[in-house]
């Protein structure tokens, strides 16, 4: 087991054994035990954003775009129109989203490497006040690049409009308060910031806007309001929870908690970033995105402009020395991406820019 | 961990020590060692149907039911008029999901401790030439009842129609064999008869059927054509797959293949519900279903007369013992169920009946 690869990948990423143990145990999905486990998993996550007393915790089997696509299809009303913030592939998802399910889209796309501004929301709400939703992507995954979502949200709360957080790769290491923040939902996963396993998502929703958005989903399955209907009558999942997937994180969030919750998260991954982005840089590896939409989440690289550069050559070579690297997302640009977060600490960062120095140097790739 | 209870509950199950530590590693969802897991695990769920030749394994994240809506949402064009078999809650669940996504249903209900008979099916067939599809719950784990599938596989294709199979709770168990039985899409998941861990579920979907349903589907996140056009393509999962739950199924399904595939299983699991039936029996306990229609899947029972009984009270005392029942899910009745399946042997089920015994005699339940 120890022989296995670092993942330096945006989740699934590296958990702690501690994590990975709280799965070799089986759960009945209708026991009390098992109940008792996934209320503390939704309490600890609405705590994380200051949320219990406004939100619910809506947990949903699946990936983050299964609860992505059920907070559009449960909290938009089919007559509803969705303005998307797009600057990367996942702001492009819930663009698509919108448009399968059938809600008028109002995609706004800017550049990979710029952040949305909230000045451009504000004249995009001021043009189209017949918005209902505003869709911001916190981090774009894609990219690396972080948006200014207080600054957004509090544009799109002037407007008397409402704000769905896709939340995935920042929620528990980039704080959201949802005290100060107004926000109907917010979406995020088991297996990114958490570093728990994937397998589930969950969705923080207003209150009155989960109560008030009954009949609108086009899913059984990914219908939010009857998944939490049927939770608060019964404490149970409505259908088959992923047990070991609650149980491992429940387990990752109490390490959460014992190693000082979000400021120490934040702290680690700031410290993995900064480490990765000074050692590439010494090796003359650019990176993708100006320093200060940087998010320390994940960090895009150009590709090297050797001719002898091959993706698949450096990242079976990166990966025989210990870690997974991820490869880019952009259409127009060639690069490769690696992750900041996971269970994982800046010693071992090091290790791997020392392994990517190796490898560029065993593959004779001199011009990066 | 041994102190964990045996789960004797549908799924979750309990699983083999070795399928839960396949857990103990983290994978990379990108990586080729993570997509040739994916592709020996649909091969092998194709091989217990004998289907490779004819039909495509789609694995989807999330639980069984997000599959069968998937399968519903993609294969039943919106102009398609779906015939539901109902004789239990996941029938009647299925006529729901036909509602939620705007197919239309033609529910036909009957008594949950009587099978579907194949004559009724040619009738309905024969009064409504306008149905395309028919949808048949093989084993209702409601109650542990199994419907004639050969049978009304047969009179389904006579009439020209589509057959879709919700197998959750036979697959791998209970022979299905695709050049035999003729469907359209089966559907099961990974934590029951194959005895891996709930959080993934899949759709051995005819490739021709599959084709044809592009942009069928209500939904993004339960597309099973894009699902499948992206995996051929790619070798992944089209949205972040769970993992550990895919790296347990595949540990799952080598032990099924070690310990004699679907022989070996189906005996098993008669051995089990046989001695359950029998010690129960001598407990007068007295069984819901007529012998004949019993699957050896999962036992309903009847609840004892007593005054004195109640489920959770009983419930708890075994669970002391070291064993998780399953309460009942009839309205009319108040029973209680008893799994059949899991990584349990037949000593296993005849201390779990002898923990039952001294339940019921430290409750001074006497009137069985």
């Amino acid at each position: 087991m120890s022989t296995a690869p670092t993942l330096l990948t945006p989740g699934p990423l590296t958990t702690s054994l501690r994590t990975r143990q709280a799965m070799l145990v089986d759960w009945g999905s209708w026991d009390e035990d098992f109940n008792r486990i996934t209320h503390r998993v939704c309490e600890q996550l609405l705590a994380i954003a200051s949320a219990n007393a406004t939100h619910h915790c809506v947990p949903l089997q699946g990936s983050g775009t299964f609860a992505v696509e059920a907070a559009i299809g449960t909290l938009v009303p089919r007559a509803g129109k969705v303005l998307v913030l797009i600057n990367g592939a996942y702001g492009r998802r819930i663009a698509n989203i919108c448009r399968v399910l059938g809600r008028t889209c109002l995609p706004f796309e800017t550049a990979e490497d710029q952040a949305v501004s909230a000045a451009q929301v504000d004249r995009l709400l001021t043009e189209h006040a017949d918005v209902t939703h505003v869709v911001l992507v916190h981090c774009e995954t894609s990219t690396g690049i972080r948006n200014p979502l207080e600054l957004i949200a509090q544009v799109v709360s002037r407007h008397g409009k409402r704000l769905i957080i896709d939340a995935m790769s920042s929620f528990g290491a980039i704080p959201i308060d949802a005290s100060s923040t107004p926000f109907e939902a917010l979406i995020a996963a088991s297996g990114k910031c958490l570093e728990g396993v994937p397998g589930m998502a969950f969705v923080l929703a207003q209150k009155h806007a989960l109560a008030a958005a009954a009949g609108n989903a086009h899913s059984l399955a990914l219908d939010l309001c009857d998944q939490q209907a049927y939770m608060a009558s019964t404490g149970q999942w409505r259908f088959t929870p992923p047990t070991h997937v609650v149980a491992a994180l429940h387990e990752a969030l109490q390490q959460y908690a014992e190693q000082g919750g979000l400021p120490a998260r934040a702290r680690r991954y700031a410290e993995n970033c900064e480490c990765l982005l000074q050692g590439m840089a010494e090796l003359g590896l650019r990176r993708f995105l100006p320093a200060e939409v940087q998010a320390p989440i994940i960090v895009t690289f150009h590709a090297p402009r050797d001719a002898r550069y091959r993706f698949k050559d450096f990242y079976e070579g990166v990966k025989a020395k210990g870690f997974i690297l991820y490869p880019g997302k952009l259409t127009e640009v060639d690069t490769f991406r690696v992750g900041c977060i996971g269970a994982v600490a800046r010693d071992r960062m090091q290790a791997a820019v020392n392994a990517v120095a190796e490898v560029l140097r065993d593959l004779h790739i001199r011009h990066i």
